[in-house]
């Protein structure tokens, strides 16, 4: 196995596009990254593309309209891990030297859903019994609270850090900062989650250029030095819901590849699609004891200025969570970050970063995937 | 690299099963792969779904429900091609040494459309244009019929063999025999194509388990010599459209890693969705010159006794096309063929063989993807 690289990265703004199709998303972010990258278009040997919603052979689409032909492709479906999912079979390829230069596409489009709701799959007891992610979130965030003494307005400030973040974030969906009161008067949607504090709905895409991290005439890359994919135990019985297993499991792996621990963090961007899900993700991480995510906020550690910061691009919350665009999204941030190219919102002297993806409710509280990157310079 | 072989196969007889959703259509064939393979279900450390209609998480919601639950899912979606993909992206990750034992999943449900149309791609501008598959076959048989004085009874041939082979396996859909006048008296799909010229749709699941070739323990290994995976070239201008030129390209690839050339295989499990495709796909993989496959049908060369056996599991024209379904279950019966397990239809001695999946349209007359893999004893 060799070392592999993020060599190149890309996206558009997340936001809501509805008159624009998969490739037309996924063009602009394709082509920043293959520039980005210094290679040449036909030295891609192989193209991975995740998404959820866009039918079949999406990513021979997008390569087809740009044409960029030639590369065998493949669509990896995987939930909201479905562009880190691809990004792990990339890395995988590189690092076998079954390929030698990968290009990753992560793209969704939610708004093509809003004349009605996405469609059930038949197999989906839980969804068609109202188990859907508000309400999973919610009844982690009550749990939570009970256990922890955690407060609404601790919850909010979740919310008011990505909203800070992504206001520095060109590529950000939501870019207005908020305050704790704005954040808890906003709508309810599933109590206590009010609608500031779940991720918006919208269109995306991002892609990265993977290649062997020797590879010559590579500018500025950046080293994976761990990628690890996990899915759910679907085990029955009692669990705490307010325990993130897989991420629990991911990290433990991805530490351990990576030869780091979680103090060694400088940046991360982790899956908050709703305030809690990041309080709940700093302890399966590591980045601090169980109950002391509210305090680990309130220190200032994750925020910009601290020793790990959390979601500078903004975070699901704030950046937007176009479903199978996440996971790329989240490598485009930390890659930039470690490259000392996150203008604005620059983490100072950052050298180790990762990136964390998982969703997809099975079972109601396990995920269907969970991939966990680490990168260093 | 390390050398990779299929330990153990499964399926279930593929047709019409409206009442079954994705669990449980794949669930026999997974539970038939991994007792065949003699691994405890506890050692699969990693799961490939091939799948297209499914939506999201199907590979998750089959080993839920199966209670195999543990290793990393990834689902792969590449329209005809998806299960061949998947099995390539384990083959990948087998022969890397990332992981050891892998199960490869391929299903998919027709009969879930049964109620009106499969949903248009919105991007899908060539379907939206009348160009479909049975159109695009179509019209290649024309030509191919103009250029080398091919006749609608030799098409016919193909389904003859194909329904002949179907016949002896208990999984085919179509089991019962038919002959030239009946294949051309079948109702008209799209001229010169008949009924029987085209696969029928329907719901089917085959899965295989994977792992090192020198593992202890496995009974019955068939080794993977070659795993190949080509997208098209999606080029403006003319083109030969009687040439399956990404199946050429694919086959010379898979030719060359295996170290073989197609006078060495016994068995080949082709894509013959189109009776003239099968014809066109002879001429592509080598086994005849250009214009001779009709010729080569007639010699019996390709039928069970011949040199070649090409489809004898009834290929799908007999056995079915249930599109995720369809690549590893090609992969079934030539690692059963090279076992000497293939009840009824053995090609006696068979050493080498080789699977080929191809399809989804991309501007009319390229495919999305193109899977060959070849195996020996």
């Amino acid at each position: 196995m060799r070392e592999v690289a993020v060599a190149g990265t890309g996206m558009i703004r997340f936001g809501k596009y509805p008159d624009s199709g998969y490739s037309e998303l996924a063009a602009p972010a394709v082509l920043e990254a293959i520039r980005d990258a210094g290679v040449d278009a036909t030295s891609l040997d192989v193209c991975y593309c995740g998404h959820s919603y866009g039918g079949m052979l999406v990513g021979q689409r997008i390569l087809r309209d740009l044409g960029l032909t030639g590369p065998p492709i493949v669509n990896v479906e995987n939930a909201c891990s479905s562009g880190s999912s691809a990004l792990r079979e990339a890395w995988v390829a590189v690092a076998a030297g079954v390929h030698d230069v990968a290009l990753v596409i992560g793209v969704d489009k939610l708004t093509q859903f809003r004349k009605g709701p996405i469609p059930l799959d038949r197999d989906d007891w839980e969804v068609a019994r109202g188990i859907v992610m508000p309400g999973v979130y919610a009844m982690r965030a009550r749990r939570y609270m009970h256990e922890h003494g955690t407060t609404a307005a601790d919850l909010a400030e979740v919310s008011v850090k990505a909203r800070r973040h992504g206001a520095l974030n060109d590529d950000a969906q939501l870019r207005e900062p908020l305050s704790v009161a704005e954040v808890l008067a906003s709508r309810p949607v599933a109590e206590p989650l009010t609608l500031f504090q779940c991720c918006p709905t919208g269109d995306g895409a991002a892609a990265v250029v993977l290649c062997a991290a020797d590879r010559a005439g590579v500018r500025s890359p950046v080293r994976i030095l761990a990628s690890v994919l996990e899915s759910g135990r679907y085990e029955p019985g009692f669990r705490d819901m307010t325990t993130a297993e897989i991420t629990v499991r991911s990290a433990r792996a991805a530490y351990e590849a990576a030869g780091i621990g979680p103090a060694d963090l400088d940046v991360a961007e982790i899956h908050d699609a709703f305030t809690i899900a990041e309080l709940m993700y700093y302890e399966a991480l590591g980045l601090c004891e169980r109950g002391g995510a509210a305090e680990l906020l309130r220190s200032g550690a994750t925020s910009l200025g601290g020793s790990t910061v959390v979601n500078p691009s903004g975070g699901l919350l704030a950046k937007g969570h176009p479903i199978g665009a996440t996971g790329v999204a989240q490598v485009v941030e930390v890659v930039r970050q470690l490259q000392g190219r996150a203008n604005g919102r620059q983490v100072e002297g950052a050298r180790v970063g990762l990136t964390h993806a998982t969703g997809g409710g099975i079972s109601g509280l396990d995920h269907g995937a969970c991939s966990i990157h680490v990168f260093g310079r």
